[in-house]
């Protein structure tokens, strides 16, 4: 019988799912796996600098390619530092398969009392219990098929999100016959966040679809916010029929908003806390709302639940029970389905349609008078009169040079929210970033992941503050020569973190600038220093004169943006004073900066809420 | 009754405590304690640019202060970001407390089924339970002041070690008046990891003390080593008097490697499997071993515990029971007890000296015959026949130009093992890492957090793959002007995987070095970047004139030094042939490279090891 290391099946496995590039770092740990994928010769193991980057970089690669992507560990540090990718992957529903190594399996036994296992391991499974779907540890070389099977398996069911397995040292190089491994296990595909749920107001898909177009039916105002759950389904290319046959005001998701041209005549875009104008009066007149695969966050729905879509009934179609009750009687219709099953049914079962020019000549109107860009965005000068270019203002600018395979993956702070406003997006290009955890960072790694998955250019929009988390990764991007081009808005620090000390304390700042003690470094000097070329743009002639050719550049390049460092995030849904000198958080269609009240009773259909009428907009009116 | 926020009283207590420093990044989950900090105005808080690196300060922090360090994190990435440094720390018995902010106290329950708590929290300290001594989440404003004094305390307390506080935004800010504070509850300082253990072999003070005295009364080769258990105890002035009343042959584990001046003449260096060849032949011909307050780490006693000082009885004297059962019947004495206890007691218990001359003049050969640095630390050339220096004999050259109070950390790998392998220290100087977990990355945020808690110059080894994974730090560096003056050996890549695949793998690197897929930057570019002035030493010539211009730069300064990329890391206990050509690793006396066999004949006084005997050293005899 021909023995072969449990590496070598590993390896073998990664060759029968096809998947082309794994992402990690090597070490005592996970050595034996590196080099049965690099002598099998069919797997390309992208060497980071950082293991939270190989994670990261995985998700991307997953959202590119379709492929679970797999993230290759060693013991001690090696596998903590995966950590934050893992979270967040869990958090944004990402398919990722974590193989760690550890010490020899002797001291691998959650039994194992010692501060320390073996050398320097511990037991990192019991860590990433709380954030994955699935661990486990190979503790019998004749089970590595089984259960590098099963994790894939699980990691890419729906709900999708990580699955970590650990793999002792002396497990990797032990020799199995093929005859010897053990069967793969059919998979009981419970999901645990599924248990101790009441189901008695869930709906299934039957009763789901016959609820919504019953709903649709007696509805006015209807709208459609569609989330990542129907690209996680595989039915992006069903939207625009959907939207289409609907003849909905559609609306979409951050992680979502590569799923319909953001052009499409029925797309009103992004609404939120952060969201654009316009598609929060959408939303918020909607006398139906009907989200599909979205898990309705509280940066989309706001902080009282009571203020949200507050004249519509709400049917939200998720296949994660959890999600469906978290808003509790705020969604009338909780379905629980597969994103893609509902839209498909939903197209069979649609009659006629009920369709509603002036609810949508009346979202039109909110569009053109509410354009994503305007006067809130125009340049800020700093006391010595030096003008700074706006982030918003900016995208505008940036986005006439976009490819139309052009893919964007932002980081935190300017560049999540200047991007999500305002950038369109057309279908064929995409927009990638880390919606749950959020962590700083994810731009660089992220790009890596995108670029290498989609074989690709990216737009990689960074901050100063972001790029510091993965700086380390401009150097797996040089050694590659991977074409990504990467957008640095310098605003002195953390921007978000400044508006947060200025509404909170008075203006305090503490950490977050320079003058509250933190400085980044001259990044074009970092630039020149990994050898990437490198731009600075301060004036629109800078833009107009050095994006296109930041874009005509093949290969790795930096293009720092100066932007004023207290230029505000808007609109936001912010803390704003009533005549009576009390602070308020208004209702989500009353972003700030402050409309005149005579407009907002225009817009409202559904009557001015009563914080509205009390607001001191003096300044305004 | 005056109403203070949570927050202020978290600031209030590090006042109290006399913290001058903690470490962090401000985000939105903790902006109320950076705030209540900075209105205080004792405590600075050192902005980082990675939590990890945070954590790892404070670590250092602590060894140079004897301060409990405390770590700020925000929320969501902030805190999964410190795991790496928190697992550090819980491997090295390092008393950090780490406080991370969380979401708003209504979706912090540890029943939120949800994948994320809010806008981008989850569970932190069920997540680090595993690798911490307590974990506890405020949700009682009312608790602040108990949580914090306990977790303090129990970090304090022996097995020290970290411990993490999670505090949600809300409570953050909620008032309390002093007057509505509970009390702090009475510490029950029972360490999980003594539950479960069977202490029916192990001897509590008075009976240790009288069992090593009576032990040592009928040693001919007794030998006394001494770990960092000395120091948590606050015991290391007791050290000098210890080993001279004792009169022993003494050894000290590498985090101890500086509390007994390595040039005492009792001073037998650091045994082990990356040892010093002389300090193991004292070991290994032990007829009892005394070891206090060193944890005999696999690193230290090496892979086959039937060999490791097999003619000695062994003592271990420890705080943690488990550590003390961990090699069963290999310690005929475990010792339950504190180690500054212990040696209090023991000195004085002692009453007549059982001298044995001929031992130390034994050791005393060993060390002559076996210096640090011998013919296999020889320079070494490439192909092209260009000589790099050894980076072994450049520690001797390094330490020419210590001060007399110098403190040196070290990353891993060449830094790691040529620093602890060469490096003499003088009771002054100190020198710091990470031995328990050993992540690459270590060395930056190790020196910051000593040249803060010291105030004064610190020399950190690096190397170029450890630079990588806190690159980011080095503008912590240049933003507060450190002293720290940072060593990089760069021997293109892993040079620790490189051997062990070269071992493993008949030579096939993967992951490893510039041909097998991982490069890293040029540091002198990068020092350029970051404002640094830079060196970089290629010969003797250079190191001779550029280390004392290093040493006298005020400020940063980094140097590079170009090593073999295969320059072997030894002696060191590998993997060896023997005569009949199977694959055995030696005891741990008989490292390589192999002497010849009548050397080892003559030096093993408890006789040739088997093994040792049928090795095949057709190369050395």
């Amino acid at each position: 019988m021909v023995e072969k290391k449990v590496s070598d099946y590993i390896a073998d496995f990664l060759l029968e799912q096809g998947i082309r590039h794994v992402f990690g770092i090597v070490g005592a740990g996970n050595a034996q796996i590196f080099d049965a994928i690099t002598r099998l010769g069919f797997t390309e193991i992208v060497c980071v600098h950082h293991e939270q980057a190989a994670v990261m970089a995985a998700t991307t690669y997953y959202r590119m390619t379709g492929k679970v992507s797999v993230v290759l560990l060693t013991t001690g540090a090696g596998s903590t530092n995966g950590v934050t990718g893992v979270v967040s992957a869990w958090m944004d529903s990402m398919p990722v398969l974590v193989i760690s190594g550890n010490e020899n399996s002797r001291f691998t036994s959650a039994e194992n009392p010692l501060r320390i296992w073996g050398v320097q391991g511990y037991d990192s499974t019991k860590m990433v219990e709380g954030v994955t779907k699935w661990t486990n540890r190979v503790m019998q070389p004749e089970s590595v098929r089984d259960v590098i099977s099963r994790a894939y398996a699980i990691a890419s069911a729906s709900r999708q999100g990580p699955v970590w397995i650990d793999v002792a040292m002396n497990i990797q190089a032990a020799p199995v016959s093929a005859e010897g491994l053990l069967p793969v296990q059919s998979l009981q595909l419970d999901d645990h966040h599924q248990v101790g749920v009441d189901h008695s107001r869930i709906l299934d898909l039957n009763n789901g679809v016959r609820a919504v177009l019953e709903l649709l039916a007696v509805s006015k105002r209807p709208v459609l916010w569609l989330g990542h759950g129907i690209r996680a389904a595989g039915a992006e290319s069903l939207v625009a029929e959907l939207v289409e046959k609907l003849g909905l005001p559609t609306l979409v998701s951050w992680q979502a908003c590569d799923i319909l041209d953001s052009d499409h005549p029925l797309c009103f875009g992004r609404a939120g806390v952060y969201g654009q104008r316009a598609a929060n009066f959408v939303l918020q007149n909607s006398d139906s709302l009907i989200c599909i695969g979205t898990r309705l966050a509280i940066p989309q729905v706001g902080y009282d639940l009571t203020e949200f879509a507050r004249a519509a009934q709400v049917a939200m179609v998720d296949i994660d029970s959890q999600e469906l009750l978290k808003l509790g009687e705020r969604i009338q219709l909780p379905i629980l389905s597969d994103a893609g099953k509902f839209i498909e049914r939903l197209l069979q079962e649609i009659k006629g349609i009920n369709t509603q020019p002036d609810w949508i000549s009346q979202c039109e109107v909110y569009r053109e008078r509410y354009p994503v860009v305007g006067p809130e965005h125009d340049d800020m000068q700093d006391a010595s009169g030096t003008s700074f270019v706006n982030s918003y203002r900016f995208m505008q600018v940036l986005e006439k040079y976009f490819h139309d395979d052009q893919i964007v993956t932002t980081d935190m702070g300017t560049a999540l929210l200047s991007g999500h406003q305002v950038l369109k997006i057309k279908i064929g290009q995409r927009m990638l970033t880390s919606t749950g955890l959020g962590e700083m960072g994810f731009g660089l790694p992220g790009a890596i992941g995108a670029a290498i998955g989609a074989n690709r250019e990216v737009l990689c929009l960074n901050c100063d503050g972001g790029m510091m988390l993965n700086l380390q990764e401009l150097q797996t991007i040089v050694h590659h020569q991977l074409p990504i081009k990467i957008i640095i808005f310098n605003n002195d620090g953390y921007l978000m973190i400044k508006h947060t000390q200025k509404a909170l304390f008075a203006g305090r700042y503490s950490g977050s600038d320079q003058k509250s003690g933190v400085t980044c470094p001259d990044f074009s000097k970092v630039a020149h220093a990994f050898g990437i070329p490198s731009f600075q743009i301060r004036t629109w002639e800078d833009a107009e004169s050095i994006l296109p050719e930041v874009q005509s550049i093949n290969g790795p390049v930096i293009c720092e943006v100066f932007t004023h460092p207290e230029q505000p995030f808007v609109p936001k849904l912010s803390l704003v004073q009533q005549k009576d000198g009390s602070i308020v958080s208004p209702p989500l269609e009353d972003l700030s900066p402050l409309i005149p009240r005579d407009d907002m009773r225009k817009n409202m259909l559904i009557g001015l809420h009563q914080k509205s009428n009390t607001l001191d907009v003096s300044n305004v009116d």
